[in-house]
C-alpha cells in the first residue's frame, strides 16, 4: 500500500493568483472566477477578431490549455516561448476551462529562424524528430511517450512489490561474461595515468583498475539467482548492453530490461501464470492511468479504440510447445519468406506469424536443449528439451525469454562455459540449493508494443545505437 | 495512489497445507490450527529434549520463524539447508506463531566443511561477509539491509511520483565528458573484429563503434535539465561511474545517484525547501514500513531507540552561507586536524564538525563561484557567489549538492567547458529558456547514514571499487 506523502511543496503563487499545473485544472479543483497563475511553452497562437488564443503545455498533460488575451490588453507571445501567465478562469460553452490573462511574462523567447528545428502545425517524421533528442520533450507527442514510459516503469514496479519482490539493483560492471561475450561493451578508465598508478604484476594494464577484464552488463540473471538464494523473490529494472552492429527497430545498444527471479518454483507453467498476470495487470494499470497520453501516441480519437486496442488483456494466452509452433509454420511455410529450420530457432518473420496465426500474444514452451542457454533445466521428461518459454506479441516479436534454472550440479558443471568465472554460480547449487525460475522482458518492446511505436529508439529518451551516441 | 493489484498468485500448495511467507505468518491471517506449508533456508537447529527447534528464514522477514519438530517423527536437518515444511499452527505461550511439523523436505544440504563460509551462531565482520558476495543474502543482516534498500527505493518514487516529477531513464553511455573528464570510463566493443568492421575515414578504431569518445555516465543532469525543458518535473535514479582510485568507505566506482531537475524554479530557498520536504517524508515512510529491518541492521532493541535515532525529521535543517561555515570553522580551528581555507571548500572532516556543531543536518549555500561547477548560476547580488548548496548529514557528511542552474545564454557560452560537444546545452538556454534547479542525491551515502553501516560497500548488493568486481 502506498504512504501518502501528506505535505505537498507549493511553488510561489503571484499576486494573489493561485499556481496550477495544468495536469491539476479541472472543473473539480478549480472554479470560474478563481485568480490563477500558469507556467509553461506556447504551443500555438491564432488571431480572432484580435483576441489571442494561445494554447500552452508545461509537460504535466496530453492536452494543452488554452490562454484567451483581449486585444485591448496589449499583450503578445508567439509560439515557442516559455511564459508565465496570470489570469481569472472561465469555463467556455463546453464547460472546459479556459484562462482570461491578466499579466503575462515571456521568460525565453524561441527565436525560429535560429535553428529551432520545430515549426508551428507542422508534423515530423520520427527520424527527424529523433535528430534533435535535446529539443524532443518539446513535441507533445514524445512528451506524452516520456510519461507513459514513467507510468509503465511505475506499474511494473507497483506490481512486483505488491506481489512480494524485493528490486536488486544488479550491477552494470561485470566480471562475468559467460553470456554474450561476442556482444559486450569492455570498461577502462580514461585516464592512463591513473592505469599505469595502478598497476600491477600479472595484470594487463587495460585491466589494471579492476585487476580483470571488466563488461557492461548483458543480464542480470545469474546475479538475481544469488539474491534469489536467500531472499526468494527479487528483481532487478535496468539499463542492459549489447554491442550490436544492427540497424533494426527492436535493438538498442543501450535498453531497459525487466528481469525477475523467484526461488521454490519448480515448473515452467507457474513461470508462464506469472508473466502472464503481470503484463496483463500491469498493462490494466496503465490504460487506468495514462489513457489520455497512450491514445495521443497511437492517434486514437475515441476511449473505444482504446479498448479494441487491448482486447487481450481479457483473454488466456495460448500456450504452445515449441514443437507445435514448429508445426503450424511447416504447415504454412508457403506463406513464409523463411524457411522453417527447427534447428534454428523462430527468427522474427515467424514469431510474427504465430502470434498472428493465434491472434493474441503467445507462449512458445520446451525448446530444444541445443539452441538455448546452459543455465536452463533439462526437462525431466525429454532430455533433449529444456524448460524454456519465450512470449510472442504483436508488433515485435520475442517480448520474454525465460526458464527454469538448471539445479543439478553435476549436470550445470559439464555444461557451465568458463567455470574460472563462474564458480559462484556453481556453489549456489551446492549450498541450500532451490529451484528458481525467471524471465527477462525487454522494457522498450514492451512500450513499442502497447503505444504501437514502430521503432524503439523513439519510447526511449537517449537512444543509442551502432554509430550513434548523441549527448 | 497506487491502484491494487487484485489477484495474487498463489503458490500451489502442499496435500491440503497452505503456502505462507513468513513475513504473511501472523495472528491477523493464520490461526492455531491451520495446516501451514512454508519454505526457507535453516538459520538454527536447536535440540530440547529430544525435540528439534529449528528457525527458517525465507528471505519475507526480518524474524526467523520456528519449527517444532517431535523426536517421535524421526525428522532430521541442517543449518543453512533449505527446505520445505508441512505442519499444523501452534501459538506459543508468549502468543508467538510456531509450526509444528508433520513432514519436511530437505531441497538442499549446506555442506559446512566443503567450503561454506557461514558457520552457525558465529558472528563475521562486514568485510569478512563482503568477499563473499554470492552468498551475503543468507546472512540475514544483509537480508534486511538489501530489503531496506529496496523499500527505500520505493519510498523516493513515490514521494516524486506524488510530488508530479516523471521518472526519466537518463543514459549510461553517454558522448558528454564535460564534468569529472578525469574520473570517467571510457566504453568499447569487446570484438574487435566488429570495431574493424565498423571503421569510417577520420574516426579513430577505438571509437568506430559510436563514431566518437564515449564514456559511462558521471552525472544525468545535464539530460534531465534538457527533459526539464519540455516536461518541467523530472528526476533520474540509476547507476553512476567514477574511476577513482580510492579506498574511502564513501565512494564506489559504480553508485545510485537520485537527480532531480525542477523547471519554473528561480531561488536556492525553494530547492531547500524541496531537499529537506523530501528527505524527511522518505525517511518517515521507511520507517514506517521498514522498522524491524532497519532496527536489525542497526542492532537495535526497542522501537524507542528507532525513534530516537531520527528525532532531526521532526526538527527544520539549519541554512548557513558558506561563509558562515567557514567563520564557525575558523574559530573552532584548534579542534580541527586540517587547516581552514576558504578557497578550497569544506573537507570531510569540516563537514562532519558542522553537523556536529548544529547538531543537525545542516545546508551550506552560496558558494564561492571558484570552486564550484560552470552550469551554477551567478549570484545576482554577489556575482563572486553562485546559487549552491550541499547538504552535510550525520555520518557521511556531504549526502546532497544542488543549484540553481545558470540560465543566461551569454554567461553559460563564456564559461562552458567544451563547445562542440555542449552546444545543445546552449540551446536549452536559446529556444524557450526557463529558470531550473536540481540536486543529487548519493544513495548508497543515504542508507549509509539511515541505516548507521560504516560503509558504502555494505548498502549494495554488488560493490565496485578500485582493484574489486567480483561477479
Amino acid at each position: 500500500m502506498a504512504l501518502l506523502f501528506s505535505r505537498v511543496l507549493l511553488r510561489n503563487s503571484s499576486r494573489g493568483y493561485h499556481f496550477y499545473r495544468i495536469k491539476d485544472l479541472s472543473t473539480h479543483t478549480c472554479k470560474p472566477g478563481n485568480k490563477v497563475n500558469v507556467k509553461g511553452w506556447v504551443k500555438s497562437v491564432r488571431n480572432m477578431k484580435g483576441n489571442l488564443f494561445v494554447d500552452i503545455n508545461d509537460g504535466s498533460a496530453a492536452s494543452n490549455f488554452q490562454l484567451v488575451i483581449n486585444k485591448e490588453k496589449n499583450i503578445d507571445t508567439a509560439y515557442g516561448s516559455s511564459i508565465d501567465a496570470c489570469g481569472v478562469i472561465v469555463a467556455s460553452p463546453k464547460n472546459k476551462l479556459e484562462l482570461h490573462v491578466d499579466t503575462l511574462k515571456e521568460l525565453g523567447k524561441c527565436p525560429l529562424t535560429e535553428g529551432y528545428p520545430f515549426y508551428p502545425k507542422k508534423s515530423y517524421p520520427p527520424e527527424y524528430i529523433r535528430n534533435h533528442l535535446h529539443l524532443r520533450p518539446r513535441v507533445n507527442s514524445m512528451a506524452s511517450t516520456f510519461r507513459v514510459r514513467h507510468e509503465a516503469t511505475r506499474a511494473f514496479n507497483e506490481y512486483l512489490q505488491q506481489s512480494g519482490f524485493v528490486q536488486i539493483h544488479t550491477p552494470v560492471l561485470t566480471s562475468n561474461d559467460c553470456e554474450g561475450a561476442g556482444e559486450s561493451f569492455v570498461v577502462k578508465p580514461l585516464n592512463d595515468q591513473l592505469l599505469t598508478s595502478m598497476a600491477k604484476e600479472n595484470v594487463p594494464l587495460e585491466h589494471a583498475y579492476f585487476d580483470r577484464p571488466t563488461f557492461l552488463t548483458v543480464s542480470g540473471q545469474l546475479h538475481l539467482e544469488a539474491m534469489s538464494h536467500g531472499l526468494d523473490k527479487v528483481y532487478t529494472f535496468g539499463p542492459t548492453f549489447r554491442a550490436e552492429n544492427c540497424k533494426s527497430n527492436i535493438h538498442l545498444s543501450e535498453f531497459y530490461m525487466l528481469e525477475l527471479e523467484e526461488a521454490f518454483m519448480g515448473t515452467l507453467e507457474e513461470l508462464m501464470d506469472r508473466v502472464e498476470d503481470m503484463l496483463k495487470m500491469v498493462t490494466k494499470s496503465l490504460i487506468a492511468r495514462s489513457a489520455s497520453d497512450i491514445s495521443l501516441v497511437r492517434k486514437l480519437t475515441t476511449d473505444n479504440k482504446l479498448e479494441s486496442s487491448f482486447e487481450w488483456i481479457d483473454k488466456p494466452f495460448p500456450r504452445m510447445t515449441y514443437a507445435e509452433a514448429m508445426d503450424v509454420l511447416k504447415v504454412n511455410e508457403s506463406k513464409l519468406k523463411s524457411p522453417v529450420r527447427p534447428e534454428e530457432g523462430i527468427n522474427k518473420e515467424q514469431e510474427l506469424f504465430l502470434v498472428e496465426h493465434c491472434q493474441s500474444p503467445v507462449f512458445v514452451c520446451y525448446w530444444p536443449r541445443e539452441i538455448k542457454s546452459f543455465y536452463m533445466r533439462e526437462n525431466e521428461q525429454n532430455p533433449q528439451l529444456v524448460d524454456a518459454l519465450d512470449l510472442l506479441v504483436p508488433h515485435v516479436g520475442e517480448l520474454v525469454g525465460g526458464s527454469v534454472r538448471e539445479d543439478s550440479y553435476d549436470r550445470l558443471q559439464r555444461k557451465l562455459p568458463n567455470m574460472a568465472v563462474l564458480q559462484w554460480y556453481l556453489d549456489l547449487r551446492k549450498f541450500g540449493s532451490v529451484t528458481t525460475a525467471g524471465f527477462g522482458l525487454g522494457f522498450e518492446r514492451y512500450l513499442s508494443w502497447v503505444l504501437n511505436v514502430h521503432n524503439i529508439k523513439d519510447v526511449i529518451p537517449f537512444p543509442r545505437w551502432a554509430h550513434n551516441c548523441v549527448m
